[in-house]
């Protein structure tokens, strides 16, 4: 009670509070002196860049002259619903064993691998707006791509992610997906994968299982769960409406999900993704996919999920500087109002 | 020869280039094959934000209301050149002894510290423009603040940074920097003093010193140098035209800078901060000193320098998911054509 009774008066003069992310150890600032209203955040609006569907390089794309299909999804019609080729401005490109060139001190090596993207038909319906079949077909293609491209040589990780809006980095207004298939392991998902190593070292327990139990239970970060899947805002959320959609039952390895439970995960996905589009006014995001990398190791103690990144604010000065993160609402209150557009 | 040519063949061929950070192994890639000419970078314009001088909080900071100054700097004809002051929305604030909150699994404390403003007297004087000894100046004032707040009780790293340009952060047109003193440790900078300590454990030398050693060497990445202080282009560059400043003689600690190396530093620093100006015509920009923590421990292997970042480009969702950084220019074009501006 005296406890309690101190926690509030801390709480009230606090102008921010840091949480410590669970996996990684690092450090993220909720600035609640600086908070705003749920819903003033939708005024961060997009750059209406969409140049329209006769120009659009993705409508058609054999005729816009991309790369050949790697996959072609159809509707019993004939008609087309999705399709994979590869980029014509690839980051990585080539089959070419990564020989290693150094330069005095430096060392560098070929950006070997494989860049490819992934259209869904509709240029004017976003993954936000689609219903959870259509959802499951995209799942769907990002697992077909993720085990062709893992047998591959010299792939030790793949990215697959997707940039809404200008402001996330979509340089086209189509919908798309893209998967990067690399040499190297993600740092990011190398930091992940360590903090879930240690922590099972010293608890006995997955950090993402105890992470879903506990938001299930707990329902106050939770925007949407099913039995197999939970998309809740991060207790440490690094931006403001952060939502992470998880397995709640032990997985490491995305590749490996069935397809019952793709439907399942293309349930929870959507709804997440389509409180935030209602709830932010259509804002730019990125989500991705954290999954283990397929370099031939087992990863037991990691387990897949996928983040999905609004952009309400800018990273400036600090930021960068630290790596602390500075978000302007509590994951609380933004996950409250993300259950409201439901 | 034989090698030379091989060589040459693969960087033909290579659509990008993966290049390893020495500091905290992590790889960013430079992709070649989208490459842009040094020029075309310029085109990235920031958005014209000031409201003007009259509006402007920070040109009479009494005035408008901002805290109580505590740094204060004068001409000897009494006009104020340069104050720092409390910020009136802090990310960090109040002497409270961090206790632990815990929920769960979770772990999060009072976000107790300090959050300041360094303001300099002309509204339209960026620092880029400013001559020599006006930024000895601002660096000046960042050391009298670091070491009045390094001792402040439950202060652990002190973080010094600028943001110009809406697009990289800053909320108000005025120059001014921040200085932020925290109860907890930078997650950036343990990177690089975990990194630092691995290098020296291994190959008896501070990283830093190898990279400034070499690069005064090489000559091909360096924008600016002089005896004490040298600005070069990193060769695994996250942006296109980072440049980094740092000491060419070996400390770990920005805080015991003499004054006769605050002018030398000054001098490299503005022709490093002024070709991007130049080169890349007034791009939002961030910059940011990394020194050891202040905890009482000792970092005789860190090396503190300053990062300059501009914003050319916008992180998405590869860069978020991997924190594999994808730059579209050479550090050595870049180098090149920033020194063509000096």
């Amino acid at each position: 009670m005296e406890n309690e009774k101190k926690e509030k008066e801390t709480k009230k003069e606090m102008v921010s509070e840091l949480r410590q992310d669970l996996i990684s150890g690092d450090w993220v600032v909720i600035a609640t002196g600086r908070a705003k209203r749920p819903d003033d955040f939708a005024n961060f609006r997009r750059i209406q860049d969409d140049k329209g569907i006769e120009d659009c390089l993705f409508e058609d794309p054999v005729a816009s002259g991309q790369e050949k299909d790697v996959l072609l999804y159809h509707r019993s019609d004939g008609e087309w619903t999705l399709r994979v080729f590869p980029n014509k401005y690839p980051f990585f490109s080539g089959k070419k064993l990564s020989q290693i060139l150094a330069e005095g001190p430096y060392f560098a090596m070929p950006g070997a691998g494989y860049h490819e993207i992934v259209v869904t038909r509709d240029h004017y319906r976003q993954l936000a707006m689609m219903d959870v079949m259509e959802v499951a077909e995209v799942f769907d293609a990002y697992q077909d791509r993720y085990i062709d491209l893992m047998n591959k040589k010299n792939i030790n990780y793949i990215s697959i992610f997707h940039n809404h809006g200008k402001e996330a980095g979509a340089s086209l207004a189509h919908p798309h997906s893209q998967i990067v298939a690399i040499p190297v392991i993600s740092p990011y998902v190398k930091l992940e994968l360590d903090g879930a190593e240690l922590y099972h070292k010293s608890n006995k327990h997955c950090v993402y299982c105890v992470m879903a139990e506990h938001e299930s239970a707990e329902k106050k970060r939770v925007v949407f769960e099913n039995d197999e899947f939970i998309a809740f805002c991060p207790f440490a959320s690094r931006s403001a409406f952060e939502v992470w959609v998880m397995p709640k039952k032990h997985n490491p390895y995305f590749e490996r999900i069935t397809d019952e439970k793709k439907v399942k995960l293309a349930e929870v996905f959507s709804k997440g993704l389509n409180s935030i589009y209602k709830a932010l006014n259509d804002p730019p995001y990125n989500f991705y996919i954290h999954t283990s990398p397929c370099d031939g190791k087992d990863y037991p103690h990691y387990h897949w999920h996928i983040e999905i990144l609004p952009h309400t604010a800018t990273w400036a000065g600090f930021e960068l500087e630290t790596g602390i993160e500075v978000s302007t609402i509590q994951p609380e209150a933004a996950a409250e109002f993300l259950r409201k557009q439901l």
